[in-house]
């Protein structure tokens, strides 16, 4: 078993952005992840490197798949994990966010895992506790884990980062996956296209260096990945969104609309899926074609090599 | 302490129904628990026989005493048991029942238990999954690790299962336990009797092989066990159930009544009991006669047996 | 590391009222706990006294800080924790809170930690179980771990109880936390002060043997510690309260009115504090002043020592 001295320290103590990675930062969490892939599809799926440390799971938005993921890494690595229960806290007695993060500090965690929908809350509640904290996605500014298990993905799929062409599509505006991913793919050497519906296009467009498409045909034309995009209710204010149905036709995948990119062309998804709304029900499923559940299954991964990397 | 590699497996992969296992996989559950049964009432309760396994319970419907009663037994095995907050969970983002199985079975669990209101549901969920299902529970078909427990609270009396006869009695229709007793009971050789009102006599009635009565004295009547089971207001949809009053005057258990049974007759209630409506409340208390806390305690080492029978 | 073994017991059974210890139980938890303190600044925290032991952590009012602090102290040493979800437990079924009691007692837990509004409940509960019984608060009677922690505070900061005066200000009448920590200091040979605007006057002050003030910079004057308590909107059903306002110009704590005590007078809270309510917001941050934080991470020693010495 590795050990955990043996693994190797970011160059970040916090884990918020994509964005402040370096590209060996990337590469030591990628290589790190590696090593959990194997140890997680044992029967034991014991890696106790951080018995003794206590994680706490801070989540002010509802979550399944990254709640979980972050909970089922820790205990495999051994460590005590507290799940925050935001409802039934004394936040409702009106204690503030920062005033959590100084309660929670004073009970020496050794990592802090953060949801919260609030860009720019992540930042201030690291700068009140001693320890680490890494992001389980922050309003609509990064999802850093979820590029992570993303590009994690690509990669044991055999692709080389500088050789392919990715376009992420859909609620580009509202989706802080599509800023992680933009991220750390431009990084790491892919060509990257944005493809949304106009209603969907991000105000801050000239802030990307990526090819824009507002047809989906067109925007997955030729590409190696597609990489679509929940459509984020939750955070959509504006009344201009068409119905399921319209956006389905306009914007959803489709066996029909896929031919457009490459023969081997790979769909990924961070999932919870609408189907039939981005993406036609039975593709979805189509195991030769989705990463899907692949991705869930890297997250678990990468999470591990998150929380041993920045417990070091 | 017993090893792992000692226990047999089922013949089944998935527990959702009694009907479906032989009388040797009966006999296999039991006996296993009787092991666990021992370490119970330990200090130290630790039997980690399932150290870096990966449970998950998942409970769509709420629960205080199955879902604790598998919480418990999986930490004593040393699995690490993940409880699935479905209201704080992304099926509020519209997810699938289903996707929700592809999600967590992404995740390399090596046993997933639920519980579901909805008749079919879990074999919907085994079928997308690759790890073996257990469940906590299913509509009105079938609660199977409370039949479990119930018959090895029973053998425990010393009590031959081909030597009695038992009454199961009160809401029978809408009784997931009543469906699951029934068939334990009947593969291993006890005599049985469905007792209820009739407008809670089950429309299925010729499907069991029972002596049926709609009058609890005549129903209780001479018998070994008397089995009472809870009125299941989420599931009742008639106006025509009595008041709790009516109720316990017609169809509780009292003293008095209990005088028709066997001298010995014991008598037990899956929980929570309705006081003074299924049952007298200081006949509940009386330990001479009620198994109802031994049914709890053992219900514990059943789920430690199902989860180390089921994770082979 | 400690032996569970060279633990000593408490002369009680439960621990629900400092009331009913003696100062031999207090100083053995206090000379635990700074075992504790010691492991709980390392890398790994694990203390692993009570392998294989099962805590059950029953809330039934809201917490963040009490419920974690309890949760963080069982794993470190080693226990199973399970968190009673009041909200989706079979009481909303109608299950009475002496039939969880029974529930809960029949699965062998080795200890219960209960948190209930209403005063008796606990010992109400404790006569129904064969474990221990540690109080998590209990209506406004008691809360006894938090005194316990607020003593080794003190006595962390080289202060002699029998030396100091100590100002409990605030909202006494519906404080649980006052009650707890005057029969603590009193026990310790603290002289005690009660300060108090006249609607929070305790209406059974003539059972403390206390010095009353009814004014904040009187009742401070030369005293060696400010304990500022949290108004307990939840407890309070007059409508006498003024605005927060007018209740922080009056008796909210300053550092103008802190110059009444004594020079190197120091601050406490039990938290959440509400800020400009209760206390200057930079004063509860002025860590030469406040000893908010340090609170909170004494919580978890004092919570280890009690869960170590109750389970002897």
């Amino acid at each position: 078993m590795i050990e955990h001295s043996k693994i190797s320290k970011l160059s970040q103590k916090n884990l918020i952005r994509i964005e402040n990675l370096t590209v060996e930062d990337i590469n030591l969490i990628l290589d790190t992840a590696k090593i959990f892939q194997g140890s997680n599809k044992e029967k034991n799926k014991s890696m106790p490197l951080l018995n003794g440390r206590t994680i706490i799971n801070l989540f002010f938005e509802p979550s399944t798949r990254t709640l979980i993921s972050f909970e089922i890494a820790a205990r495999r690595l051994g460590a005590d994990i507290i799940n925050m229960n935001i409802e039934g806290s004394s936040l409702r007695k009106g204690e503030s966010l920062l005033d959590t993060a100084d309660t929670l500090n004073a009970m020496n965690p050794d990592l802090i895992i953060v949801r919260h929908s609030i860009p720019g809350s992540l930042n201030e509640i690291a700068s009140r506790i001693s320890c680490p904290l890494i992001s389980a996605g922050e309003g609509i500014n990064e999802h850093p884990t979820q590029a992570l298990l993303d590009a994690f993905t690509i990669q044991n799929r055999g692709k080389n980062f500088k050789d392919i062409t990715i376009s992420i599509c859909g609620d580009i505006e509202h989706s802080r996956v599509a800023r992680s991913n933009y991220h750390l793919l431009k990084k790491m050497g892919a060509k990257i296209r944005f493809v949304s519906p106009n209603y969907f296009k991000p105000t801050d467009l000239d802030q990307f260096d990526v090819e824009y498409f507002d047809n989906l045909e067109a925007g997955i034309s030729n590409v190696d990945i597609v990489m679509m995009l929940r459509i984020q209710n939750e955070r959509i204010k504006e009344a201009s969104v068409p119905s399921a149905n319209a956006y389905f036709n306009d914007f959803g995948l489709t066996y029909e609309k896929l031919k457009r990119a490459k023969p081997d062309a790979l769909i990924m998804h961070p999932g919870p899926i609408n189907r039939n709304v981005e993406i036609e029900s039975s593709l979805a499923d189509d195991l030769d074609k989705s990463l899907i559940n692949e991705q869930v299954e890297n997250g678990v991964s990468i999470r591990m090599a998150c929380l041993a990397i920045m417990t070091k």
